[in-house]
């Protein structure tokens, strides 16, 4: 299918589509059949609005400089077309303006239910199940080859774990890594840090404490997307790790403990992370939902909880209901454990996969480890990308 | 009031409080009687959660130890007194643990409906008549007295804008601003960024386009929090800037205009920035309340906005609640509008005034900015300890 005629409106790269059979105009929209016999629905004002010609694309920076809005909402067609080449073809009513449609770009964005649907990502969880298949990868092809890479990132966002083997033993090495993908999220705990005892730590992470399961940051406005966590040394007794998949934990609450969950995703509770230079406080609810009821991540760390701040009368239903989340996430139908290794890297999606280690006996022997974020826009953009290419060496 | 006795659990300064009068015990709560009349109730498995002594909080990292679901949740007391030197002294029922509390720290922590409503910080809403009292600051001044310093920071959370006069002439003057918050936000436009009309540009910002009202970065699961422009050279003819409070907006739209406030708050929205390296994608409602109902944030920028991916049925009321949205943003009743001058500053809220600039031409003169994005939390955690060091100026 050639649609040389139909300029793309952004980088994306669409692969051949079933091609379109049929543009019927209807009352204020456009029914269009693609060969296989599927229907999209687009409405005019929508069509009008993401019209790719250069005179409201601009050209080079690809972002729009036609304004839908300028234009009074009464958008209506003088005529519809399918061109030999397969685009769709649209003159409007309004100063004959010519729109012309790629068929792959208007299959991918279609907006039928069934189609929003297909489109919707859906996370793999997991339970106890994982603790013996968590994917493994080696760190040399990660850094050699774009489909290793792009499999370990898909691997991250979908099950939201990996382990990374035969790391070189190098303190900093994770900045390398961080940038095949991006660059790495600045903290006031640096761009890279050490996760050892520590007598004047800042953090309960920076002494041989059990750290119970929670996440990083739950004191920022933007916890960070993923955090890598690298083995260096490993000799202390004690200290093995544990991992759970909270959307996992998540949804059984919903199953199980309705009325907790309710007043998880509803009710915010602050976090505080406070030494003598900085004190950050984020105020949100422990399970964060989108727009459309999907969970967006979940925010536990009971060291960094501030006290509850809620209205009096709901302070011992919250406290109830917490105990409730708080205690599914110790059960052993959820709980992954293991022993990192020097030269493993612990790579997991901070808002989704919590995070604890046994307490360990520093005087027994070194241990070591180094510690970096990379949110997830950042690994979002980077598997776009990775993706644009590999649609490309199929073309 | 000497309360020694009673550990603060993190580094707040409590400054003197009416003193406490009496401490009542109820059923599964406990009723304090300040000094001025003032009464607050507590819970008891909020304080034994909230116990500060060095069993239960970590006093090096100031992060609790202490787990409130360790312990069944029949919280009850022995005793409870006030002690000579004004602390609240409760001894639990289990293990005759004792918990201390600061009154200072209590108070601060009173969960009543007016300490609640009192906490809360209170954007002040602007219109047309900030043209004429936009808060100037002196740049010498923000870099040498951290007293300017609280100031300005105030002003950014409170009017969300503020203009730096006098500043040097210097590219990367901007790091040295950001380094007396805290750091830069990093993104793929770099720390620092050059605006100006660039022939290979990767946004209409690095053209010599007009830029509509927007907020940057709405393609980001986190906007940045705050911007700075700082102009270095403006004579090139047009190139204004305009400023909206997009609370202010977004408050006369909830009152006028009810049912698209609804559907802007509660809709998603994908906003895309792409271009041969990155594809980033963000979809959140352009009108962001948090769980009480306050405004988050705004997020708007027509040139970044993907094709609108509703349910069918949804397409044309969004559109038209869109329209009635973005038309407020160029009501002369919101609109500030100035020109920048060398050495000039622009500080401003970026999820929430929304900025724009005419069209210039570029051959009439030279126009530079550059630009740079602090965060939200960066700027907060150092309100916060400006004000510890003023509170304790004050002691």
């Amino acid at each position: 299918m050639d649609c040389s005629l139909a300029p793309i409106p952004d980088y994306g790269v669409y692969p051949d589509t079933p091609g379109l059979t049929q543009a019927a105009p209807q009352a204020g929209s456009i029914a269009l059949t693609w060969a296989d016999g599927y229907v999209s629905e687009f409405h005019y004002i929508w069509l009008r609005d993401s019209c790719p010609c250069p005179a409201c694309v601009n050209a080079v920076t690809r972002e729009q400089t036609f304004e839908i809005f300028a234009h009074p909402d009464n958008f209506a067609i003088d005529d519809v077309s399918l061109t030999p080449s397969g685009a769709l073809s649209m003159v409007w009513n309004h100063e004959s303006h010519r729109s012309l449609y790629h068929p792959g770009w208007l299959r991918a964005h279609c907006y039928s239910e069934a189609a929003r649907c297909a489109r919707r990502l859906q996370p793999r969880a997991w339970g106890q199940d994982m603790q013996h298949r968590l994917p493994v990868f080696r760190f040399a092809e990660i850094m050699d080859s774009d489909t290793v890479l792009l499999h370990w990132l898909r691997t991250l966002r979908d099950d939201g774990v990996a382990v990374l083997r035969e790391t070189p033993l190098e303190k900093g090495l994770l900045r390398q890594l961080a940038q095949r993908i991006s660059f790495l999220r600045r903290t006031n705990f640096g761009d890279i840090f050490d996760v050892q005892s520590d007598p004047d730590a800042n953090s309960n992470a920076f002494t041989s404490l059990r750290l119970p399961l929670h996440c990083d940051l739950p004191t920022r406005e933007l916890q960070p997307g993923f955090q890598f966590l690298h083995c260096l040394e490993n000799r202390a007794s004690g200290g093995d790790s544990i991992l759970v998949d909270g959307f996992r934990v998540a949804r059984s609450l919903q199953d199980e403990k309705p009325a907790a969950f309710r007043l998880l995703s509803t009710r915010p509770v602050e976090f505080r992370n406070r030494d003598r230079h900085y004190d950050y406080r984020c105020k949100m609810p422990m399970i964060r939902l989108d727009e459309e009821g999907n969970l967006r991540e979940i925010r536990l760390a009971n060291f960094l909880r501030g006290p509850l701040d809620l209205p009096a009368n709901q302070i011992e239903s919250f406290y109830h209901a917490y105990r409730e989340f708080y205690q599914m996430f110790s059960e052993d139908r959820f709980l992954v454990r293991f022993r990192l290794q020097p030269g493993d890297i612990e790579t997991f999606d901070n808002g989704r996969v919590m995070h604890a280690r046994d307490a360990f006996d520093p005087s027994t022997g070194e241990r070591l480890l180094q510690g970096c974020y990379v949110d997830r826009d950042e690994v979002q953009s980077r598997i776009r990308i990775l993706e644009r290419e590999e649609v490309r060496s199929w073309l």
